[in-house]
């Protein structure tokens, strides 16, 4: 337990997710394969508290965010979320639209990597919570559907205006959040949508060896790369080199860094901490 | 007629470009070609002027920028404007090529999508209006040349220092402003300057195609996701998720997305009213 | 000489660098080639001092960083720079890292474009040398690789989280810095790390006949173009439009603007002054 826990209690239970641990890998799995996963009120708040004990506790060192069943996610339910919001006042959309929004800052805020195993259908939600995954471990069947703008919502859904021109260039982006048509794996792949492209129905498999892989390695060197790579974008060069240095110097005091200098010394594989 | 309207006068005579309207979609075509549709000082004035007026007055829906005969546009005459800014002074200098940036901000600013259609020499300020633009869609003849350090100026004309790496990535536009190559119709699509690729000769058609289906599809949709888009390149993502979160609840009470739910319910098309 | 020259003495000796000067052309070979060019306090320093006066003298019109022997460069050696480090206190290791980070910054600031000649391995602090440059010219031996993961520190150093992702997309950024694993030749080319892929062993006479051309052509153009690009990646578009406008107003007054016009007039060659 972390000693900067305070008096709210914690929930072992959630009821809109699957969660399971694993020595540092968490995996969480969109359960509701009937309704393609669709999302919930429900599975947005846990997403959102889920992430937000997670980056407080720090048992978890890498998290895998999965599908079951034919799909990664497919979205927003249009009856439980479309047909939910016609009925909300003005304060209540700003609420709802504000919660989906904390999930995408939660996981690009999360102290560890997040790896989003994509099949199959991943569309409007599901799409951007992919997208702000640091890697995106996907198989042939996997198709991106930023399809807001065919709802009659804007395209910039849960920062994804923000977030794919980052990742694909503007114009790519442009294209894909303005019409709303699905990106398959190939393109995916040749826009540096996917992070990794695996062979059929190994998404899953490889996701967690990567997660794996990453929990074991120096995993504090992880999370701080995450957190550079985030914080950074929005920075002008020269203080993005002074946090740098500070980081850099922060973690030459690290006992993975006198570990890997020791391991090279001895001619053995460095064992890592992540501390 | 917008009931934002003041007393200036609009004008239906554009001298310098040829403007056609039908329901929704306006195509402007620079009409020079005996010049490769070189730009003048009044042609600027007017890219100026007529994006400034659409903006305002809201019957556009969708924009096509194309160009008459060889090609798209072969940029700043070289005598009408190269020749002619040899003899301006330091103030009028600055006014012209703040003019042109002018033109770039109203092409980003304005509440509807801009297409250009592509063919032949895209060139100087032609592949600057292009860049600028939403959508390039372009057939195999399309070159697009940053050439202005050719002319011995900077490659960083009308926003194409900002727009270019924001694009293609930084390194790409580094040798393309820097060195003024041409960039051609395969490689522009590789790199991700082309947002669609078309037959030979089949640029004008199909950028008047993808205008229309924008028109007629939910174009206060379309409109918000391209003024994210551009908002958002310059904003840190918790700014950018609440601009989202506003954007959307504002959305939902629109009467485009009513529709689409009672479309989906009813199980027929939706018929989009852009609003 | 420069007029704005002051008390401090420059030197010609540079004993961690060589260094020569060709009629604008100025060629830094990284010189320890028994190390693969491993970077040593004394290389760093002698990187930021060289270019900070070059930078104030304005004799050089283009730069190639090249490394002798088999390989561009190894980073920072193993034994002198990580175990000198393990020893360094706080402040010192502070001071360590905004050194090699200031190395960085002068690259990006410094007014003539920079061609880094990549051959074999390009590996930690060498990665990210070429990656500040403006221009990576290449080989097939090539192999980019940003491991400082691999030693527990953050991916992020000298400035490779803000640069990678404006080159590449925050994807690819993202899986390369915090993995650790090498790009080669053609992975790089293929997603824009690589400026010109060259024919085997042929590096850097590519990176040499690329510098004498921007050396020889309107270097001030050039010198333009590469401090907008940097500095546009930080700014709004209306503050990029702004300092494009008064860039172009200034270089309209120049000599090579002037030149162009009159040799085109005359049909003949222009004379470049880079003035």
């Amino acid at each position: 337990m972390s000693p900067f826990t305070g008096s709210a209690s914690r929930t072992d239970e959630w009821q809109h997710l699957r969660v399971e641990r694993a020595d540092g890998v968490v995996t969480v799995t969109l359960d509701r394969p009937e309704k393609l996963n669709a999302l919930t009120f429900g599975a947005y708040a846990d997403l959102r508290d889920l992430l937000a004990e997670l980056s407080r506790e720090r048992s978890a060192r890498a998290l895998v965010l999965a599908g079951e069943g034919r799909g990664f996610c497919s979205g927003g339910d249009v009856e439980e979320i479309i047909g939910a919001t016609l009925e909300l006042d003005t304060a209540e959309l700003l609420d709802f639209n504000r919660m989906t929004g904390q999930v995408v800052r939660a996981v690009r805020e999360a102290p560890f990597p997040v790896v989003a195993a994509v099949h199959g259908a991943a569309a409007g939600a599901g799409a951007v919570l992919a997208l702000a995954a640091d890697f995106r471990v996907a198989d042939p069947s996997a198709r991106f559907s930023y399809l807001f703008t065919r709802v009659g919502l804007s395209g910039g859904d849960m920062g994804a205006a923000y977030l794919l021109p980052r990742v694909v260039g503007l114009g790519h982006a442009t294209r894909i959040l303005m019409l709303g048509s699905a990106v398959e794996a190939a393109e995916a792949e040749r826009i540096g949508l996917i992070s990794q492209l695996t062979a059929p129905g190994e998404a899953d498999s490889a996701a967690g060896l990567l997660a794996r892989r990453l929990a074991d390695g120096p995993a504090l060197a992880h999370a701080q790369t995450k957190a550079l790579l985030t914080a950074e974008l929005g920075m002008p060069l020269p203080a993005a080199l002074e946090l740098d240095a500070s980081t850099q110097a922060l973690l030459m005091n690290s006992a993975d860094y006198a570990e890997f200098h020791a391991s090279f010394t001895e001619k053995r594989r460095p064992r890592w901490q992540g501390r």
